[in-house]
């Protein structure tokens, strides 16, 4: 049910993509229906080249023929197409990184004309925070000063670990601490107050970056689209 | 001359370490003669813990005796000693990371009850980025992307290489790129600025960080202290 609604949702993101552009590629179980239906419709004959999130959505993108390109030759995107954690329907500010690759998605987001984003209604959120960590890349130097720096900001940092115990890392190699902050009050606020810490190179909350949002549910897929 | 001024400044500095104490240990040309300083008064008895920002001056600290924790066993340190590329002197507001360091060396100020900086006189400037680029720290997923945005904000970005023409790495392994602002107006709002672009690890401006700066020169040292 949820995986029908959420492929539902990309398959309708993917749809936006046109001739010639440049597409970013996210990361994640939605994301993943997305590249699919990329594929799908690169094999009919699309003309796109992609820039993955990560090196798993390369390898899934090699394996359905999407050619791929990089910073070195695009350094500007027509449009990302990604999932995410918790979106707040009012403002489709976002929490994403719960795969790992937010400090990339964060990048390929940054640099595009626009990010599209697909969900299931059930991440559909009144307050982000109310259900998901905040993920937050950090460098293993002073790992221990940089989680004080984060409880102090009223987090509870955890290192994440992989179903084997051993602390995971991010494609770039480092480590990441999801902080429990609750339902935050003013999400841009807590963006920069993440990044102004030395030793935090990069925090799951998207704010003001998301142009617009498929979501799948029972009633089929409706758009949200970014106020004014 | 200049090396006089130099020494004279880290010495002054290096006599605020008492025993017992947690001691940040800087990197660069200042800072080495600071950690001889602080070898020598080991070497007559002092009992600090060193916790240095560079391998470099890890191993110069090992050489000269100077015990060594990490952020494992203590998260907070008393005091950090460092130099500096370029000091305001109405506010302390520095420029570092000329040497590369300036990620951990920020870590280590910002869990420091004290920031301590020793600089000869040739390094105050009425506005900071006159004569220094500001260093950035950066991934390498998206480096064109990320100059892209730093040259968005006003500055002229360029990659750092080593005399061998090779691309530097920090210590984290990140490339650096130096960014000339030319003066700047408001330092703290550019320092968030630059922290806020995704792929930005961090940069080389340290805004209301530094509590004092010992300042070598042809009359002596001379002490600036942040005002109020």
């Amino acid at each position: 049910m949820q995986e029908d609604w959420k492929r539902a949702a990309a398959e309708a993101a993917a749809a936006l993509a046109e001739d010639g552009m440049v597409v970013g590629l996210g990361t994640g179980s939605t994301a993943a229906w997305a590249i699919a239906a990329l594929g799908e419709r690169v094999r009919r004959g699309l003309r796109i080249l992609g820039i993955p999130t990560s090196e798993r959505s390369a390898a899934q993108a090699r394996t359905l023929g999407i050619p791929l390109t990089g910073f070195d030759r695009h350094a500007r995107l027509d449009l990302a197409i990604d999932g995410a954690d918790e979106v707040e329907p009012g403002t489709l500010d976002l929490v994403k990184g719960l795969g790992g690759a937010l400090l990339r998605e964060k990048i390929v987001a940054a640099a595009s004309a626009r990010l599209v984003i697909a969900v299931d209604e059930g991440k559909l959120v009144a307050r982000l925070g109310s259900r998901a960590p905040v993920p937050v890349e950090v460098v293993d130097f002073g790992r221990e000063a940089t989680a004080a720096h984060l409880a102090a900001l009223g987090a509870e940092p955890a290192l994440r670990r992989g179903e084997d115990g051993v602390a995971f890392r991010s494609d770039g190699g480092n480590p990441i601490l999801d902080c429990r902050f609750g339902p935050i009050g003013d999400a841009g606020a807590l963006e920069t107050a993440l990044n102004r810490i030395p030793g935090v190179i990069e925090n799951g909350l998207f704010v003001g970056r998301a142009a617009a949002v498929a979501v799948g549910g029972a009633g089929g897929v409706r758009w949200l689209r970014r106020q004014g």
